[in-house]
């Protein structure tokens, strides 16, 4: 196949892309944005996160609310693989609960919030909820734990509690 | 939790959001482009998307093909869903060959290249891979097939027909 | 493919199948079991479980959890599909809380254990918690509703409410 | 709720437990079988695996296939995640062909059928296909390589690869 692809060049085409593009022909990857002290992360409904009952399958919530998550620290500075392979420790989820509230279908374009609300030694404390426009889809709270690589609960670095303290609102 | 996220109001900070946003502090929803004859869609890797070797589960690549397949209906103006509770039919998978060239890590941003192959009556084929910048990981083809909701093959739309004809190169 | 396996015979070879099997060397599909007023359910771990961190991603225990719940009203008698296809209606889960204790990791044998807490008119609250050995993993509640296709709440049928009604512990 | 939840003691109650059982009352982990040069694994199908439009999702099947060359190595003696952890090396998929002939619904009882077609030295080449009952659904060939943790093929141990050779038919 890699013979009938013929390869990315700025501008191959005389009328321009159809969509957003970052430039080069390439389009924008996902990416979350911080407004005052809320993260918002769009997600779109695609076949796999449906199932049989027309609606998505309830753990897929879930992913949704990981992928928010990992944005945020990426948003933050926070590498989550280069702590990995460094072995300084991963972030893990402790508990969590959610409230389902109405469903999400296919081609939906939702938003998840996700806000700060306490930061311990080891946790953080998060309130991640999802909406479509201005619909509450579900309604959650998640406690993450960071682990060194023996799985023992470690002492975040310093930095990162910071970074999370910023955005606990006042 | 609904009390403590305020409502989405433009600006509602001094310094403004951090990160891309359409406006209003939204963040842009991901989206694909077609550039000449490709669809270009973008993926971020996440922990849902690994397994325990590290890499990303083979079986997860389909579904990134999915997405993008999914992504290049919407941006050709197809409605799957509409299609479906309409009663009028839905496109599943009738065969994919993929190949497995190099491994997608945590964090990575790949790009899922599809272009149309050829078109018949009930059937679209398409040639998908996954890039990482340069690096080719996987290179598959993918025959889709419009089945009515009986589950039997059945005559695309003539429009839908030529929109996909269209992409095909010359 | 079709014409290199030999149609499944009984007993075709002659030293015997390698493995339980359920006669006519047929393996037995998975299937929980009710004791006392606990059911009991088995899960192993393979690769699409588990994500980068060497350990089960945290969505899917609650993937362990639903398939625990399906076997359960399977063995009670109760068939979900019949009734959606039915239009007589599904269960969802309304909410749950989750403690993650523990991790599973790949090739673990797992139990997941599911008693009914209390039953409503169109709801049912569980306790699930999934074990290794004596060892357990995670403890979580889960409150199902049974909807109408229409998605609001209705009234679950008199006999299976009965079923569950049976399964509290005095 | 680990209050809630009895320990589970052999025979707790009076008129034994509802289903198939191992004994001490601890339900039967799935497990597949060979009979004569094939491999048989069973699968049902759960809401996690189903989509939207009532069936199986088409990437699910590919979970369903590892599920059972995870359970093949099993069942011959590999460990894979000892392998993986004393940094032997692990298998992953290099190149996959399916075609989907029929699709699987909630709650059907599937059988996912292996045979090996040819060992290299680094290499396993399957054919495996998913059967409900007499009707085939899915066909499929595979081939799995043994690499390094370096992501470098690596030859793969010679009993199992003996093993490997064993299963395939004259």
């Amino acid at each position: 196949m890699a013979r009938d692809i013929p390869k990315a060049t700025p501008r191959q085409n005389q009328t321009g892309p159809i969509g957003p593009e970052t430039g080069a022909g390439i389009p924008a990857p996902v990416s979350g944005i911080i407004v005052g002290k809320v993260h918002r992360y769009p997600v779109r409904v695609y076949f796999e996160d449906t199932d049989f009952s027309g609606v998505v399958y309830h753990a897929n919530y879930l992913r949704y609310m990981e992928r928010a998550r990992s944005d945020l620290l990426r948003v933050l500075g926070i590498e989550q693989r280069a702590a990995f392979e460094a072995g300084q420790g991963v972030y893990v989820v402790a508990d969590l609960a959610i409230r389902y509230v109405a469903p999400a279908r296919l081609d939906d374009d939702l938003l998840v919030e996700t806000i700060c609300r306490a930061v311990g030694g080891a946790t953080v404390a998060m309130g991640q909820r999802i909406l479509r426009g201005h619909d509450l889809l579900t309604d959650a709270t998640v406690r993450a734990a960071f682990l060194a690589p023996s799985g023992r609960p470690r002492r975040q670095p310093r930095d990162w509690l910071d970074r999370f303290q910023a955005l606990i609102a006042a």
